[in-house]
């Protein structure tokens, strides 16, 4: 039987759909990393890295995953028998607690509970009662609920104890707002897969003067994801890796920054709460529960509540091997319970139109009863409302 | 002025140039790590992995450059105030002593001397005099000076003392042979962006199952390149990567294996071998002096002595700026002394002809007197004594 459903379509949250101008660059022939062809890209990149970041600062860049530039922090920041507070709400929250223990630091964890925000107030409370802390570790954007925390509140409270803050932006950055030198927030990391439209395997950190001094100061423990090592690369004039770097990433990045120029910061957060708002609004409009807050800052990733008759483990299944939208199911102990559906990055009105059919046509399928069309007509009222634009972006 | 040297040429040990099929396949769309599109991928890259490391072992991955493999090795195997041995002959050798330092290893440094061999009796002689070492840390091919080491015979003496060997095979890999079962080398680290023809991105630590127990019963302080963690996602079936592999370059590296593959390990071992003795005797003929022994092994990269005479920091800079052509010059105390000629990966006997032609045309410019084609007949001749084959490969 033919199908008209063969056209694929990747809704996940990293890795994120590459615009086509990204993946052209990818199949270009790679560079020496030496040579000016390739310095003058990477140059380019670590300036542009700053506006997603909105820092002044250098934002320090590695060949690995994201959990690189997370593991960096914890090693350039923590040592055997030091205090340290991880205020999570979710599995990737929980990495830090992981990477934390792995290096034998005396870790307060704080789990403020999967869909759930991490509150300002119990971070105080938690910094009140444990002095000795002086460097927290919490999300951005929580991947694995779609949660977004309140960042600005956290790092004023950590700030009025005395402590640094330390963000894991992975999937947020370049999604919402994180303005680290407006916040104030002693480093962000992200990666290259998720809103910065790249391939995984670029790791960011963007690591504050404090930050980085408080590093230099205890060295050893680390060498590949040693700060000072790369900060000192990056200031060179030209700047140079300390480790041969990810060539056709940069490549790909130094496109992908442009998009992101050309399109404008605030254009682009402004789309994603776009994207954000007609999920949700397609979620209600299903009678489905959002997992997680109703809430207008959750512009990553949608996680849907899904019916408890059906099997939830086979609808994000259904959707990739029959229609062809890559979805992602939930994790852990939330397997089978929620789909969550990605906006973060290269992405249109259109894919969200495309992805609510699809979970319509799915649940409709595993005996679900649904007015198919009543999402995606959510969806649209949303994007209509918003005012369509005289001509379609160049 | 017109110039017909406007086309480029790759000639440096990494990035090392890449295939057309596996440029194209960087630019494909990408994949979602857990579908299994791409699990496929991976699950083939892992398995065709073992063919250049000649292993029945797991050869981990790490989206990370090769000094990250390097990292795992030492983060994995030493402990503060753990005995180690690094036997070094030139700047990547040295790479281990500063790792092994950074983690605050007992470290016996033994330099063989930029451009020498690392002497089995030499290691015989200091594993005797340090009885508590029990891990040494080499290199198959340094990068830096050109110099092969005999990874079977150090490893023999390894053994004798009870010690375990890890062995840097990053620009090695799949140009000389490292069986790495035959012999019983315990690691052997590596990295995508060599001989195995893909971008930089992927590290890879072949471990044996002895050192991956030795791994196990020391955990922590380490969470992204730990073994334990990395082997048990590999050995799940589907095999699965504990974190988001560098997708666009396992895509890249499945292509990249099958070419291998079908060209057959020991024709690429055969054809490096060929391209190493045209270089050398291009050399001979140029009556230049090779840096490092005139060695039937050394093919990987050739380190020439430039003439005193002339200012050798100039001969990669006219080579690329003028002609094209991307060579790397002398690293640390050899700047300015040596020019070094990759040909590891996918490199044939016109990249030899076309590199050594660049060369003499800089060196004449440079006031040298040779004769035109001197150094490009000399090669002509070692690839037309070793049987031009009666149709090119597919």
């Amino acid at each position: 039987m033919s199908t008209p459903f063969v056209k694929q379509y990747l809704m996940t949250a990293g890795p994120t759909p590459l615009p086509p101008a990204v993946s052209q660059v990818m199949a270009e022939p790679i560079l020496y990393h030496r040579a000016p062809a390739f310095v003058e890209i990477y140059a380019r990149c670590l300036e542009r890295l700053r506006l997603p970041f909105e820092t002044s600062t250098d934002v320090l860049c590695f060949a690995a995953s994201g959990s690189g530039a997370m593991e960096s922090a914890v090693a350039n920041l923590l040592r055997p028998g030091a205090p340290a507070l991880v205020a999570s709400c979710g599995k990737f929250g929980e990495r830090w607690k992981e990477l934390a223990d792995a290096y034998g630091a005396a870790t307060v964890h704080h789990d403020a509970g999967w869909g759930h925000k991490v509150e300002p107030g119990d971070l105080d409370r938690l910094l009140f009662e444990n002095p000795a802390v002086d460097v927290v570790f919490t999300t951005l954007s929580e991947t694995s609920t779609g949660v977004v925390n309140d960042v600005r509140a956290l790092t004023d409270v950590a700030h009025s104890h005395g402590s640094m803050i330390v963000v894991d932006a992975v999937s947020g950055l370049g999604a919402v707002p994180i303005p680290q030198d407006e916040w104030g927030v002693d480093v962000v990391v992200s990666g290259s897969q998720k809103a910065l439209m790249c391939p995984p395997g670029l790791a960011f950190a963007s690591v504050s003067e404090g930050a980085l001094a408080r590093a230099a100061k205890a060295p050893g423990g680390r060498f590949y994801f040693d700060w000072t090592k790369t900060a000192k690369g990056q200031r060179k004039d030209p700047p140079d890796s300390p480790f041969t770097p990810a060539v056709s990433i940069f490549m790909a990045l130094d496109v992908a920054l442009g998009l992101i120029e050309r399109e404008g910061l605030d254009e682009v957060f402004a789309r994603h709460a776009l994207l954000g708002r007609a999920t949700r609004e397609a979620t209600k409009a299903l009678d489905l529960e959002l997992f997680g807050p109703d809430d207008d800052a959750a512009n990553v990733v949608t996680a849907i509540r899904l019916p408890e008759a059906i099997d939830g483990t086979k609808v994000p299944k259904i959707m990739r091997d029959r229609y062809g939208v890559t979805i992602a199911g939930g994790q852990n102990q939330l397997k089978g319970k929620i789909a969550r559906i990605a906006h973060c990055g290269y992405f249109g009105a259109f894919d969200i139109v495309t992805t609510i059919s699809a979970l319509e046509l799915t649940l409709r399928e595993l005996g679900h009863e649904l007015d198919l069309g009543a999402g995606v007509g959510a969806a649209q009222r949303v994007f209509l409302d918003a005012g369509v634009p005289a001509s379609a972006p160049a």
